[in-house]
């Protein structure tokens, strides 16, 4: 098991201590953990967000754990010298093209969404976003034109290899969750978003156990809202999902408790190569005070050991844990308590 | 005055029944008013959906009542000849580029969001958001690439002056109101997002009473559940407003109550030429039953009478008579209650 390690900005450092002290007390077998800089630290130590030598060790792992990146110092970077480069480069360069963004009520937690406890109470859903393509990675520019006005521009595109890919993604999360995929899109509008839809329903004959729909990106919207319930897996292209895996994961309420996992093509011995991050930020306002909540980091930990190693009963343990502190009223100030961070770290053991 | 009425599918005609009542009862004078067939109406009379003759009459008009397009039979026509070209065809060929998408809480209609009362509550914002331009209008085609995959593709862009125009009135809105305006874009992917960014910043030094602030749409989508009362004016493009203004509308829950407004750069002589309709669908699951709630395309027409007429009076006592019939318990189906849509109607014109 060759892990990179790549903590990242603001708390990042200290959340991912948390997370290493999972790791050792879980005593995994044969493990090599690489440690690389990233975000405003790859750039104030080597002058890049990524810097080739942290791009080499991810290529070299197995699997990537990533803290979070954002510095103010960098806010006024030019573009490709931001933190958030960092991510951007590691999805492309890996071909991470799925994201698997789940967004679950902790029981327990409801007090903690916007929504009513009784909407919030049946969120149980997972966001599939394709993060290879869309109008992320075309041609983009801010130009003059003839005319002499500036005009910026990015070009949208899907081609139907990377709508099937993550497709697939999309239904076989579904055969192991509760068999219903929601397709979302914009293709009263876009041409994007037909080809998009007329691949998915190509993929869906090879599924025929799955019952598959589509939805409009705005209803789409209104919905995770009205009723987040009704969803089981939603499907989107990179842009979508962007935004409607952060409306849903607020919808949960406790953002410091979501994780993620973004998965290739590249197969390790037991699973398939991956990054998995916290969905949160690197909320510089706390950091280095002990304070950041490092669930959501011990979370990503859980699903790296399912989904690139095969270890589902270690997965297994490390969520239980949690769930076992989080009844045990263990709980950062985010969720509305008092404990710091390796308070919650070490709740986390003792309950593994 | 010369009105031009398009009622559409579905419901459209019974709540435009509703709002022709309260502009007989208003008085108004020197009234003209033409009807016009589009969507799938206009489609099964005349062959399109937005027929040359419903164009005319909407040009030659100040101002454009419209109902809802959307028809069922029409889903499987070829995307030109579908409903929604209607009005993408209005906004285009009229230069409606301004649309103006208020989400407010009724008073004591808190029950009906899926938020948190208390959170509910504080809802009152507007929603700016660019009408003509971005991805909405670009080339986009489905094309077979040289090693014979499909593409779908659509060219986002946005040039200087179509984001002057609207970020004034953004700023303009936000003079009218609290004073605050969040511009919301995906500067940190986007070259059209940070073209945005740059030319709203310029606009904003000639508006020194207007707090302005940066949002990126990911941010704005988690904001809008978690504290959406943090928010007077937003100010958006084509895509993030479509996405951001329908769920905003689910924050408040009560959407068969709210109107929209789209503005160009025609004067009339009172004001500036619009369109102005119900931000609800064509509902043909209820059409023709006599349930529809008409509250939203009567207060579409208060809409209408403040901006292109200038009738600010008028509009106020529509307003106050709406407010009024929900007081007195006068609530569709929609709001949990049981009148029907004449009724509705009634109920408002008699507190006018
Ligand atoms: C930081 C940013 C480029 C990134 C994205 O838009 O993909 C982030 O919002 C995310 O969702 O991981
Ligand atoms: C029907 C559709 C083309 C339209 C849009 O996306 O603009 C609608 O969603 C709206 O917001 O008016």
């Amino acid at each position: 098991m060759k892990i990179a390690i790549l903590a990242g900005d603001g708390i990042g450092p200290e959340i991912m201590g948390e997370a290493r002290k999972v790791m050792d007390a879980l005593n995994l077998p044969d493990c090599t953990i690489m440690e690389g800089d990233v975000g405003g630290a790859g750039y104030k130590k080597h002058g890049h967000p990524l810097p080739p030598e942290t791009l080499e060790m991810a290529k070299a792992a197995d699997a990537i754990l990533f803290g979070a990146v954002g510095d103010p110092d960098c806010d006024n970077l030019e573009r490709h010298l931001r933190p958030e480069q960092a991510i951007l480069g590691l999805r492309s360069a890996l071909g991470l093209f799925a994201n698997l963004r789940p967004a679950t009520m902790f029981p327990g937690l409801e007090d903690l969404s916007a929504l009513r406890p009784e909407v919030a109470r049946e969120i149980d859903l997972l966001i599939v976003r394709e993060l290879n393509g869309d109008v992320y990675f075309g041609e983009k520019a801010i130009r003059t034109l003839e005319d002499g006005r500036r005009q910026g521009y990015d070009f949208m595109s899907y081609a139907e290899d990377e709508v099937r890919r993550i497709s697939h993604a999309g239904f076989k999360a579904a055969q192991g969750r509760r068999k219903k995929l929601c397709s979302v899109d914009k293709a009263n509008v876009l041409e994007t978003s037909q080809l998009w839809r007329d691949v998915v329903i190509e993929v869906s004959s090879e599924y025929p156990d799955v019952e598959l729909s589509h939805m409009y990106v705005d209803n789409a919207a209104m919905q995770l809202v009205r009723n987040p319930g009704q969803f089981d897996v939603i499907v989107t292209g990179n842009l979508f999902g962007d935004i409607l895996s952060d409306q849903a994961s607020m919808c949960v309420g406790s953002i410091g408790l979501l994780a993620s996992a973004s998965l290739g093509e590249d197969q390790t011995e037991f699973g398939t190569k991956g990054l998995y991050e916290p969905i949160h930020g690197s909320a510089p306002d706390i950091a280095g005070q002990g304070k950041a909540n490092p669930m959501a980091t011990i979370l990503s930990l859980a699903m790296m050991l399912r989904h690139s190693f095969g270890r589902d009963a270690d997965a297994d343990r490390i969520e239980a844990a949690v769930a076992k502190a989080l009844e045990q009223g263990v709980k950062g100030a985010d969720l509305g308590g008092s404990s710091g961070t390796s308070a919650i770290g070490d709740a986390v053991i003792a309950n593994l």
